[in-house]
């Protein structure tokens, strides 16, 4: 799989899977929404109450900005199995045009976005690397 | 989402996507094929030619056996969205009848097991917390 392949697999996702580490060396996972640009994807921390969990994800990049996410697709078809992993660091996103920029992308990609706009902070992870995998 | 509830959610997936972390800090993330028997989740490392990526799993657990693995589930009305997080410690397993056991499990539930047995280490992840979120 080329980069262009690589880069048109995930932008097609709608879902993407968020690896960090917490200070403790612990590794952490959850769900993200994204958008891709160029060499950054971003994505948000909604307007829903979140609980203590959904904002380990900020704690650890502040402790550690090395960050893995996957996008992948599965099917009982083992044949038909992908994935795509971009490996890079994330940062908080603290000038005003650039959340503007993000939320604007995110907003284009995902309908709850367009109706209540994240009032959470906004990720930027630069992509370092990538790498991908097809079975057949 | 109770404990029952979880489980259950966790024992109908297919997939599941495992967090470690390297030695040098960084997490890592693939996507596994799992069997949840009581409070071990195994899987195994299949037959096909792998790659360096796909074995650093391995070499990640030998250095830091904490593990994070997500269940979940994606659509786009988010409010049906849910995942369970299982967090753990990870181990080779070494004793052959927990091998075989282990496979029997995976077999059950993977038709491409059954056909192929995989002949990569079995890894166990012993399950020391869960927690679940439902979108509604």
């Amino acid at each position: 799989m080329d980069t262009t392949e690589m880069r048109h697999r995930v932008a097609a996702a709608r879902v993407a899977h968020l690896a960090t580490t917490a200070a403790d060396g612990r590794p952490h996972i959850v769900p993200i929404c994204f958008a891709l640009d160029e060499q950054t994807l971003y994505f948000a921390v909604d307007a829903k109450p979140k609980r203590t969990t959904n904002l380990k994800r900020l704690r650890n990049i502040a402790a550690n900005p090395a960050v893995s996410i996957l996008v992948d697709h599965y099917e009982d078809d083992w044949d038909k199995l992908w994935w795509v992993r971009l490996d890079g660091r994330a940062r908080l996103v603290t000038e005003d045009a650039e959340v503007e920029r993000a939320l604007h992308q995110l907003a284009q990609r995902y309908a709850p976005y367009r109706k209540t706009i994240p009032t959470g902070p906004v990720v930027a992870v630069a992509i370092e690397g990538m790498v991908g995998w097809v079975a057949s």
